[in-house]
């Protein structure tokens, strides 16, 4: 799979909101060091993460006020990136500054926008279950040493539940049931119906009925996320209805190391802790798979020669859409970086 | 010391037979990973160890039968390496397939063809002294961070013995005799004669008179194999005569990775396990002391740089002439496969 | 900054005294692994750490009265670099040899020079404090994952100890206070004066009095070595004069790692173990902030595209007047060698 260059015009989910306080925070986003903070009225700042004067992480220096004072040689830059002082010196040069991003927080994300500010709307982001009336969430963190685009393709296929997570999400009608894809104008979309199946291990445990409906839809909305709707219906009166939603943000660090924030949003049970623990520890168990499975791949990837040519399947249909969007946008990206 | 490409139309040590067994078990060989296991008539089998579709490692899948499922998306490989099944479509393509690789079980080792498998004759792999009537070997395996032909040329000049290994097989008496080295059809051979020396610290152990008669016969059977077939002599009586065959087998993993298997068989002492055991523990502490000195020569080698001219002297002269085989073997073989 | 080539005529500060003896000890100088020991009458030697042979670590083989037996084949070279022995062979070749580098030990340091042997005048090692009569010394070691550049231009620009080393030698009147920058012919030396200021902690701790001034002369020797003369004058009587000197010995050992032999040496309290005590744990303090800063900085220099401008301020005068001249020393000795 070749790597594609990072798409710099888009929403990266970059933290959860008790990520960032009054210490300096660093993330890699895209490939750039940034640096994280809360001001002091509380909302959250993101500068580039390296002092242009010595290339010193700008992370390992102090927060002061609403201002970073370089851990090397004092050098101090505002929330807009501006230079505010340079020790021992009267005025501060205008070349001595670093970027600043724009940042949006919602639902218990902050999103860093890592393109030319002037694009930075927050209603671009996709909007998502985290904190919507009537909803709950359990969420976490991954590192991924892998590429992004493995992670997204892994989400837009989830017949790997079956062999990577049999023991609690996956069994063989999901494998077994083909995927309907759709290409749209603002996501594509994989959608599997699966009619009086058995159920997999994790919803039993939920007490679901001896057989199920289970639906899945995987939404995949570039270049960063992907929302996996899911319902799994007892067919017997009695039983629960499990309806919940799985938040993928995919963010990538550099070319071959991803951060992936995920949540999973219920509209059950909502005041039940043992629903709670129960969605956190099983997803945290099936992220883990999937993190050491595309681990595994990332590793084979990088040794594959470069005119190795990738063999597909019809069940890739989604995930080699999502990649064909992607790809476009980078594509479009750099043409206008060129032009403009 | 240039690095030389891989000799593929050969025979390769790949695993004990005790290692390979009805768990999927993956070996990189000539830079190939490759997966092992045994069929359920007990049969070992290898296979390509990379699913074509997205390139997961096969050993982290599922033995099923003799097939294998990939632990990724399920699709399942038979033993000749064609596809058996792809979960949720009617028919496996004619393109899923990873290589079979022949394999060939004797005297303990698993031996595998890395080439073009209609020359996989096993009559073509070197015979060894393991599983000889009338013999007794004790065996074991070590991982060397470096090219297989740094190994294969210590093997093929032992005057190192007195420098590398005095506690044990070493002595002066090794470094000072000249050796003769012959270069026949099938093998390159080093002969030491030592005629009344002192024995060196291991064999003192094993009893032999004070002084005794040392023979050093080193074979280098292209492009793997080295057999040392040694005699120490008692030159009184009543003390025994020490026969021995070293079988090393020398399996390059990657271009700077190598699996040296590693035999000591004997046609003495056949039932006495504290024979075996000093042979085992002996053995075992020699290969170590090789295998830290040839690391450290590979870590010197990276760093060369590439207009370094080799300094070579008359002792040099077996190591190089099978080093001299391996090129032109590797020679023959891309001209080849240029040609075909 | 760009990578500086390595000026090798020159003396490098190789080991302290103490760390050479009868054991062969390898340090990488200048991207040459050296191998040093003492002769049996006491005096160090050094020879290039590789045996030409076969590329093994001389350090790794023994050392038989003044001579060095290579541990793998057992090649002798005397402290000339000449081979002495080859086992087995009744001559040394003539090409069988390793390069000698002239020593020179002094004041508790042992001195290589890393050039051409005719041009090793130990009267060019720049006279430090060690061994000064009526002076007493501290000294210790840090190994810097960075290039030594860096820590030549942090010596530089002290006013980084304001932000740098606040709990000891740092305060807001260095990093205020201007320098005064002078290249002379045989060093740069940058003169930062302060008057009736604060102590900073460490010297509060030596209990100088509630003001004092503060002088800092740091001079660059190029291309290794920054001597630091410092006095902190208690502005009242009765309180005590510190009056030092930091001797910085920057010896590259690759272009990425850097040997860092320190010392602090004063001309007061000569007798008195708890100061030297004092004076042995801050320093080492302050220099493991220095280490862990430049290491940071070396990293981000590691991923910076080759179009990168570096950005300066008045305050880098001295550091980069340092950077000029090591870079006119080093294409000077480039055309030197074109030229011979």
């Amino acid at each position: 799979m070749e790597q594609i260059p990072f798409v710099r015009n888009a929403w990266y989910a970059a933290a959860w909101s008790e990520e960032i306080g009054r210490e300096l925070v660093e993330r890699w986003i895209c490939g750039i060091p940034i640096v994280f903070f809360r001001r002091e009225d509380g909302t959250a700042a993101a500068l580039e993460g390296t002092c242009p004067h010595r290339q010193y992480p700008l992370a390992l220096g102090r927060l002061k006020g609403d201002q970073i004072e370089c851990g090397y040689h004092g050098i101090t830059f505002g929330c807009d990136g501006a230079c505010a002082r340079v020790p021992g010196e009267q005025r501060a040069p205008a070349a001595m500054r670093v970027r600043s991003f724009p940042l949006h927080e919602r639902g218990g994300l902050i999103w860093l926008y890592a393109g030319d500010p002037g694009g930075a709307d927050p209603a671009k982001i996709t909007e998502q279950w985290l904190g919507k009336p009537a909803w709950t969430a359990v969420h976490g963190t991954k590192i991924l040493e892998g590429r992004a685009q493995l992670l997204i393709e892994n989400l837009m296929d989830l017949s790997h539940e079956a062999f990577l997570h049999p023991e609690t999400i996956g069994n063989s009608s999901v494998a077994e049931t083909p995927i309907l894809t759709e290409v749209l104008p603002d996501c594509v979309r994989a959608t599997r119906l699966m009619k009086n199946i058995a159920p997999p291990a994790l919803f039993a445990k939920f007490g679901v009925s001896p057989r199920i409906d289970r639906t899945q839809i995987a939404e995949f909305h570039p270049p960063y996320m992907v929302l996996t709707r899911a319902t799994a219906a007892s067919t017997e009166p009695g039983f629960p209805t499990l309806n919940f939603v799985v938040i993928h943000c995919v963010t990538p660090e550099t070319a071959t190391r991803t951060r992936y924030n995920w949540a999973v949003a219920r509209d059950y049970a909502l005041d039940d802790p043992a629903v709670s623990e129960a969605w956190q520890t099983g997803s945290s168990w099936i992220f883990d798979q999937d993190v050491a499975a595309l681990n595994a791949q990332e590793a084979r990837l990088q040794r594959l020669p470069a005119d190795h040519i990738e063999l597909s399947i019809p069940g890739d249909a989604a995930a080699l859409a999502a990649r064909k969007v992607v790809k476009q946008l980078a594509a479009l990206e750099r043409r206008e970086a060129v032009i403009s």
